[in-house]
């Protein structure tokens, strides 16, 4: 896809940034040092009553190990995002966002902390997207294990230096992704992420 | 409980009813027949934008599967139902409500087929509550194993007839309950579901 426009953007550790993604262009999302996760929301550019919904996804992929050829579901059933390439192979869909009570309730901590939550809020705000509507994010590269109890166990990344995921997005889209602010998902410290937005092919066929 | 008052109500099959709990009451929820699945969701009464949070209530469980002793929490961590009682325990809390759009998809049915999420959006309606804002259900008695590659397995319910599950209301809340519209979940039939609404504590203790 070297001859399409590409965006490049760099999202510091325990930021996030929030952008538009139209049908047909690509997001390619790369973690530079390895082993950091990062939530992905999205929403329907033109209706905001769309929302990625991980339970939608499970029914119509089968699985909750989303990878390359798995298409992510709005909560109305359509198409927001469709995994085109996928390095790692790894990510979790059931774990919410990092939050300030989240921090609180696990940890003790009563000092503000970065959290994914209020990066995708924060990024999401000038959409017109209200924190309370943010749902369960695809935590890209993020590395949980459901045993067979149902127990969940949470390990570092498997992704390496330079690794990344591609998404094609099927209709016009919202997005916001956060470099994840909790350092126990992240292999014990907080990285950035790397993003770009690429095409869409209509650009290069000239066809839009 | 036999000393607290009680209200009984039987949902018919394929269909929704919503309601109010308040904080100290408590919920049961009940398959006459055995093998029927009941979609349950929940809003914080005087806010509707705290709503039940599978993602959160997985972090501070620690397990997909939930059974006596967890509490389901909102979006904004806060406890919204305690189960205090389970026959069978075994639940679901990955899958959507179903929709016309899933057994569009799934089943190929074209024609309107009664569901979950138009079941569980008319119980709301009254309170203000609209379709896009209902989240996935706490899906009461449905049978899914996640096998070790993360697929998924929908089994008939483990429930015999007369068994239940019951919930302490951690917060006032509005309530609805779904008899599930989808044979495949429910053993090859769609059956009704009986629930009672009892207590609050108070009410015998005088300290309301």
């Amino acid at each position: 896809m070297s001859q399409r426009p590409r965006v490049r953007h760099r999202i510091p550790a325990q930021t996030g940034y929030g952008f538009l993604l139209d049908r047909g262009q690509y997001l390619r999302v790369v973690t530079p040092t390895g082993a950091q996760v990062a939530d992905l929301v999205a929403f329907g550019q033109h209706d905001l009553t769309h929302w990625l919904s991980n339970g939608r996804t499970f029914d119509y992929s089968g699985t909750i190990y989303l990878t390359q050829g798995h298409t992510l579901y709005s909560n109305r059933s359509e198409p927001m995002l469709t995994i085109v390439a996928d390095d790692v192979g790894r990510h979790d869909f059931l774990y919410t966002a990092c939050s300030q009570e989240m921090f609180c309730i696990q940890y003790g901590i009563r000092t503000p902390h970065p959290n994914c939550l209020d990066n995708l809020a924060q990024a999401l705000a000038m959409y017109g997207v209200r924190s309370h509507m943010i749902p369960t994010p695809f935590n890209i590269f993020m590395h949980v294990d459901v045993l067979p109890t149902g127990q969940l166990q949470i390990h570092p990344p498997k992704a390496k230096p330079g690794d990344s995921i591609i998404f094609r997005a099927e209709t016009d889209l919202v997005v916001a992704v956060s470099a994840c602010s909790a350092s126990v998902c992240n292999g014990g410290s907080c990285k950035p992420i790397d993003i770009e937005i690429i095409g869409p092919d209509s650009w290069v066929l000239g066809t839009k």
